[in-house]
């Protein structure tokens, strides 16, 4: 995978603004999924994991999520979570570009409900997986996202142990 | 979670019979389904990562399900795949009883192509997420496995980098 | 079938807490259900048949799930009401767990309508059937549970007749 | 619920030939239908349910439909299951001339794939429900005729208990 | 197709009291479906079509409508308007008890939109058409009513000249 | 509406060489229509019914459509049927051009089976309406056309008086 | 293709009334797009292309969709956007009587969201495309008729090089 | 938009290795899609239009893609063709990279018919569309590139009045 240079390096820095080392990478295409996906940040919160944020459309910016893509892996991601609506490719995309798992969140969309975007992220072909969630499952998307930080580090799968524990008890 | 005795441990060990402790846990929910999971034990085999198989079906032998979902973690299964087909419940129920990341591979079926297996994994509700692969995605289920156990260990990262160089330059 | 202990007999009666031995057990997923479930409570009501009501999720609370569905003919229900949303899986598994008939009432969803809700419940694998009703329709699901009981007592034949009669007359 | 007269009865008697009283009433709209249905006849032969068997369509035989419905209480039927495909209307028109449980069995489509068949059976407005099992589900209609005679008589709940038992260590 | 009695047929007069003897049959399931089919009637007013109006359900009300279906053709009756939602029957109802064409109106339903209403009614099998409209069609099935009694009667058809006329040049 | 030429006229009458005057139109947009199109001319020959036959595609041949559509009334064709698949425009564009009913008959498709057709047909706009029939259902088609027939010739009336009369005692 | 005469372009430029020769055609189906549609309109003025308006449902006005269709390449349009809805056919009618490409824009509808538009417009039979973009794309239509443009001339290419810099910079 | 280097540039002439510069750049996600895209191909020679085929996945060789679409312009292509199925981004990663229109082609899938590929092509968000055609549209994906070249060349508009001439008399 090509290198990014350092100046854009630095540009990423700037855009992507983490204030720790993230483990877990939000991409979404769009600032209105942001009011969805705010969810998932308090459940990875919630969770004790830390994770940047960054809003680029796979179609408006290509070069961006390109770049962000292929450079997480270096820059100590584990995991990535992207949220896109309609035609989604998003994930996809990002999946392309990075060896890490990447969990896709459909946005439910004013037309088909989301059917879309589930179908665009869901249906990929052999050889590049994503891991799809509900339609709107931004909660769920963090919680998965810690499964599967958990399946290298105990600390996670404990904190799993323990939500579930709590929800069965609640 | 509720431990299960040594006899049912011997029983399960003998059902599932691990030739060594594999790190991924296969469950279908019927025979029919092996013609497609194939796919997905070849793929974990050239990626070199260790799996047992169950045949269970949620509906019809839910107490094994349960034990085995309930017992994966201490066995050291660090993935699970659950391909089902139809209502598929499988990797939802499995989902339910394990801390660990689920994949759920739906099944294609022959009247409704495999649309019916994709929601009654996909829509899981908030607080137990399963990781849905394509309809019939027995292969990428195996990728994605690999890919999680990637995080924690740089050897089956190394090994998914690897994968997409090789489909980057087929 | 597993036996439950008195204990947890204890603690199901408390959370069950059916003031008589109820007929018909009604269990939904969520308690965000229960606005479209009070319907089924009130016809059952007015079809003078006693039932009770718990609230758990097949994927959040599975143990309690399966001791409710395991003890639920011991404690004398003859029919199951199983309500739940978007990845049904609740029927299902509460029919693995038991041989009484289970109606199934799929919850509308917000984003796919209760297409998702339905299909995860009707298409059932062989072996294990559910009786499906329509989407919301929680009305049905007491009446439909009141003709089931009507085959084995003439009582509720008649009150189901009665009904009939007074819909052909409104 | 009107009279049928004697001849109409011995045409009736004729018709449907049931060697000994039937508890189950099988309805299906096509001789097409036989194909998947026969699984259903074996299935509550297995079960030792006696049932008996007429074709004729909701559209084309419409006075037949009804004098059989009308008439399927009287003459002991205890449940009914109906089978049609497309605009699969009579589960429908079964139950609104008796007050016994209708089970309703839709037929996979050469078309839609049995989505037309499911949702003109599923999707029956109050006062009037059918309970649906999955397209083609002819196995589970009968496994479902039985619960529903277990619910009156513990003879058909110990089939069920055994066929779960059976299915369980199978 | 058997006779209604006198005394019935006053019960229908009086239920369904048409000043003049109507030209059109308009049916609904529900009298819900109103809000909608006013238009039809406005409609057809405006075409100076005659018509008639009964609510009754073919599930709540078989006899009811067996019997107004049936009695139709007698009763001066050329065309059918049938106007029901969810798994609307009634249009193929009543299509199976008169020789008469029968125009069906699928209504919007809340959860799929209609498309359970639509596949209900235009996927009639062999032997007893619909002829179905779009969803919520009601102004369209007043026009085609009145297509239809155009082709034996040249007034109508100078009506539906005009009436494209005018839409033509508005 | 225009008028066409004597030339055009004796192009027409070529092209779709009616031997006598004929009652109903037969258009369908393809060759490959006619295997499915051919039971819907059995059936009106069954029913003694005139028809001509012409294969014009709305997209293709748009202006032997629109002379086609435009020169019924006055050929005195009285009904048209109208066979497509696809995004299937034909039905909808002959009756933007005759005041006469037009049936459409949505041809099964090979990707979504139809679904397209039939949305194509039956979704009509306000003021122009199609009389749908289900996919593939070219003999209703006929049955549906002679109904329409026989509201103003009671001989038609009493072809399909016959017709259901032989279903019924079949 | 068949000419227009003299009186007919009078009112047809009356009807169109473009203050320059334009080379995008916008027609759509009913007043009520044009609240979509106005997006488009913006879209092609912030890109400097010229436009005409024309409003005219291709089943109510078929006449003036045949005419301003026909007559499009020899008044100088280039580019043809077609906005509608339900049984959407007005693309395809216009693409039958033109040579030039025709943008179909689907409009969502209440009851099943667009899907009908949508299928109504992309599954065009062979010899006859449209380039149909999202349902309520309408903006995107504006994009891709500049883009079309920009194939012929460097200037419309240019614009859209600037517009996606600005995507990928803002 | 970022350069290619010359050593690039030269391995991208001799993967795509066009005989002459050609007009229209096909690309495909699959080499099984050929099978259906070799009519495009033949297509576009009936027209006399140059092309070049690449077969190159968006998911598996993401450079390769945006290498090409990158440079597209430069190279002296004016219109995009891009096949592929399932969750199928080509057209829109393409889109993204180059300002040349692109044109979807959604390709037939055993599971779901297409419908996934279609609504992953067609319903790309603001600022980025794709001509989207029917599913396997190969031949119509030729069409329409033709009648796009011929917005800015004569010679091309004519090829299709030619075309249309030749299906409107054959």
């Amino acid at each position: 995978m090509e290198k990014i240079t350092t100046a854009e390096a630095t540009t990423l820095a700037t855009a992507f603004a983490p204030s720790t080392t993230p483990l877990v990478g939000i991409i979404m295409g769009s600032e209105s999924d942001f009011d969805i996906m705010l969810a998932c940040e308090q459940q990875l919160e919630e969770l004790g994991v830390s994770y940047e944020r960054v809003i680029a459309s796979a179609h408006r910016k290509p070069t961006v999520v390109q770049k962000w893509s292929t450079s997480a892996v270096d820059r100590g991601i584990r995991v990535i979570i992207a949220a896109a609506g309609k035609a989604a490719h998003l994930a996809g995309v990002v999946a392309a570009y990075t060896p890490l798992p990447v969990i896709a969140v459909p946005m439910k969309t004013s037309d088909l409900g989301g059917l879309d975007s589930l179908l665009s992220m869901v249906q990929m072909p052999t050889g590049v997986p994503v891991a799809t969630v509900a339609i709107n499952g931004a909660k769920n998307a963090a919680i998965l996202a810690t499964q599967i930080l958990g399946t290298g580090n105990p600390e996670y799968l404990q904190k799993i142990v323990a939500l579930k524990h709590k929800m069965e008890n609640s």
